[in-house]
């Protein structure tokens, strides 16, 4: 029995590699301070619930393979009020972001075509893009220019006969870098000229730190039509990961052909989350004020924090929920180890994830981490205290030692 | 901008191609009987929707992975009951069946290796093997041989160096056929014999309407550990087509690690469809003796039925619902069309699923449709009618014309 080359060329997820270190540290009675998975604990809006509470069919049928109508009238309109106008087929409501980009990549990648992305990148990716045969040509930046990707040249520069699509999260995981207007519409203008997909990741979409970006999306450019695709998700948007409903929209009539071929074979998307999902949509637009101030607040204070720590390299990020740092470590991935297995505070110690499997270039990223600020203001607070002493005290212990 | 060979090689639903023609036949009046789905009516045990009900966490998170502990520790007692003793990390939760096969497909199919399946099949396999760029090999039968599929010469036959697994569906969809335990030893020791992968779809199992058959699984085999891959769901067995939950099991470690790799790239299954999942697992087993005998009084029904219809081909089929039929007309997918645009009595008409898609072979199964025995018996009752009437009229109208 063989395992397939395109299963062998993915990885284990890098957020839940130190699992069993921590299950460890655990048992020995330690307490982690969890900023390596980007899991939101803001509460879900009650309207989830409530709809799911009051579904009373005998049967728990399937849904339409498209997703239910009224979830993608519900989706539909949630575009309109961004002066997006969508038509019913040009939504296919999936299980999670996760299912829309997966079925994007069978969809658009043969065997070793290529996607290129801005590096550091949702680690995930490289699942999807290797599920179906593809390859990531990545797109380099650095923390030192913090992590900046929309330069025209470079992009072209990694353009070749085998580029199917440029695929970016905006704003960004894990770089919380946001496109400015001109940006946008460059890119777009790129993907158009060299007739490639533009697979836009927004489901960070609301979380944008400085109020010039808006709610941005692609989807405003009426020219894209036949390039775009639009990965979206109820996950971050309404605190409501654990639903799996997000979606992918476009207007590219072949692809919605070869997109909806695969909604059939797996039949539906799970039917009460959807209805879930559909009164999401219904919660008053305070939500997303609130939620964006929360974690503006726990952005400063992280940020803050992190530049008080002697040779921590750190931007601001302007979107998303993440920051990435490069610390001053040799190493981040045996930092996080040590932390586990040799560190801790009156019994406390700290997760982030290590940096280096969010980047296809091999030996970069090693001394960068992510860091999920999806933690209250004390929590974050603590944790940070934590960083700031792990890394003084490895200093010594280990990397002079 | 290009579509993927793969998904190009892909087809729409054949059970939902007539749905447009279903539209325009009930606007114009016309009461439609389905047949052409495996929609269960039976209701859903009510402890899903109370399970669901009482969650009660403020924000609805992601799950774990490989499944809900709790979820999977329901699996395991299902097993155990069955004689069959499962580790934790042996039973991954997927998004419905149809997630199992997608990933198992992902997790053992190279481009041009092939997959033994016996046709006709379940066309949605179709859609999974090519979206790994893998190929079906088909396992001819017939009408006239009960579409018995198990004989070893046949079998071993097909199998090149490139091929990867046999996937069979124990009890059959389209077909009701059930293997017999000499059968299913058999095509275990052929599975071993040549080291392939064994994929059983096994989602049918508790409706076997021979009592010497019981509650069949190939997981009884202890010596198959490596070769065998289970798939699974609620759907069927607790008529919860809509929560989307089910499992892939295996005790191959490096099949286990791949599978896991793609679990962890979409992060988790719907946290609240696996607590009613679980739920379920806790239903008084007289609820599945009851949908048994449900079925199998509408399967007697539509036998009895269409053995009155002179020159249908049918055998009695032991387990599933659904029969696979070959009817007195040149084309099946003709026949429907004209059922829905020009055939009515008392404005009833009648759909079904034409048997050419359930076929790889080109050219067969173009006479033959398969029903679904979902409805009550007063439905099924009168669909026979239409079905009787809608052939006599079509021989005469539409054949001899």
């Amino acid at each position: 029995m063989k395992i397939s080359i395109n299963a062998n060329r993915c990885e284990p997820s890098p957020m839940r590699k130190f699992h069993p270190l921590a299950v460890q540290a655990q048992k020995a009675g330690k307490k982690i301070y969890h900023l390596n998975i980007g899991q939101p604990d803001l509460p879900t809006p009650k309207a989830y619930l409530e709809a799911v509470r009051n579904f009373d069919q005998q049967t728990l049928a399937y849904e339409a393979s498209p997703g239910a109508p009224e979830l993608i009238d519900a989706i539909r309109k949630y575009y309109a009020d961004l002066g997006v106008y969508l038509a019913p087929r040009d939504v296919l409501v999936t299980t999670g972001g996760s299912e829309a980009l997966l079925l994007t990549c069978l969809s658009i990648l043969d065997p070793y075509t290529e996607v290129i992305i801005p590096e550091p990148y949702y680690p995930n990716y490289t699942t999807f893009v290797h599920a179906a045969g593809g390859r990531i040509r990545a797109l380099h930046t650095s923390p030192e220019e913090g992590y900046r990707y929309a330069y025209r040249k470079r992009i072209e520069s990694l353009i070749t006969s085998n580029t199917r699509a440029i695929l970016i999260t905006n704003p960004g995981n894990p770089t919380g870098v946001v496109l400015d207007e001109q940006e946008m519409r460059m890119i777009a203008d790129i993907a158009k000229k060299h007739d490639l997909f533009l697979i836009c990741d927004e489901v960070y979409r609301e979380f944008c730190y400085d109020d010039k970006f808006g709610v941005p999306t692609m989807a405003r450019y009426d020219d894209l039509d036949d390039n775009l695709v639009i990965i979206d998700s109820v996950s971050k948007r309404f605190s409501a990961c654990g639903a799996r409903v997000g979606c992918v929209i476009t207007k590219n009539k072949e692809l919605q052909q070869a997109l909806l071929k695969f909604c059939q074979s797996r039949l539906s998307v799970a039917t009460i989350d959807q209805i879930g999902a559909a009164a999401l949509y219904s919660v008053d637009k305070g939500f997303f004020k609130a939620s964006k101030e929360t974690y503006r607040q726990r952005r400063d204070l992280v940020v803050s924090r992190l530049r008080q720590i002697p040779g921590v390299l750190v931007e601001e990020p302007m979107g998303a929920f993440y920051v990435m740092a490069r610390l001053p470590v040799d190493d981040a991935d045996k930092f996080q180890r040590w932390l586990l297995e040799s560190f801790d505070d009156n019994g406390d110690t700290v997760m982030f994830a290590p940096g280096a499997p969010f980047y296809e270039t091999p030996g970069k990223g090693i001394n960068e981490v992510r860091i999920a600020y999806v933690r209250s203001i004390e929590e974050l607070s603590r944790a940070m205290d934590l960083l700031a002493k792990g890394i003084a005290r490895y200093q010594t212990e280990v990397m002079e030692a």
